[in-house]
């Protein structure tokens, strides 16, 4: 059965789910960042997602991006599958601008995160939570 | 008409093309490195390609990912589309090993790439197009 690794649990909200996949928030104001957990037990790679589900999956990378374009305007979304450090599959979809932390580099493993205030984080999840169920 | 940009070339080897992408090496022999570029010009979000093209993008990242599998038998695989320096979409796909360079941390903007003696080079790009020929 699919469990939530410890570390993505930690780091993150929960917003929702879609089709295939759990949508996470980062706790991390440096950047607005989402990341998809397929509800698949034992899955670790990208190209190991079964094909039944591949279309699911990208239904919901272009959804999830979708409200982040539209929250946020970036200048450019990150998507990534890396899992060096935790190998349960996610995808890392972030909001990228001129003027971020660490912009043109990657975000991993750069700076610290840096926790939302919890007024903060409360708004932006209703945000996203109302995105995620117009759209 | 779709052509693929000069950054991109410069960088890498061309090795051959799939349903909707255009595979290459990265030149750079700290990680097994392909890059997928799909032939649509003026593309430059992973969310943004077009519908009836999903799923022959994700046939090629399966395929490519399979063959680097294959071929370095990696300890993970990073798949990737940033663009934050070059925006034309291109979808790295990455070997990973706990000794390489940067290992646990991500590839981009880390250290100079080292180019491939010219030997090397000529025997891994016929083992890849071997591997992607036959699979």
């Amino acid at each position: 059965m699919f469990k939530l690794n410890k570390i993505l649990s930690k780091d993150t909200f929960e917003l929702c789910e879609l089709k295939l996949c759990k949508v996470l928030l980062m706790n991390d104001q440096n950047y607005p960042w989402l990341i998809l957990v397929p509800k698949i037990e034992g899955l670790s790679e990208f190209h190991l997602v079964p094909s039944e589900h591949q279309g699911d999956l990208m239904d919901d990378i272009t959804l999830a991006s979708n409200v982040l374009q539209r929250v946020s305007s970036p200048k450019k979304l990150n998507v990534a599958a890396l899992g060096n450090v935790v190998s349960q599959l996610h995808i890392h979809i972030v909001a990228r601008f001129e003027n971020d932390a660490t912009w043109p580099g990657p975000v991993w493993g750069q700076i610290p995160a840096e926790p939302y205030p919890s007024k903060v984080a409360c708004t932006l999840i209703e945000t996203l939570k109302s995105e995620f169920s117009s759209i």
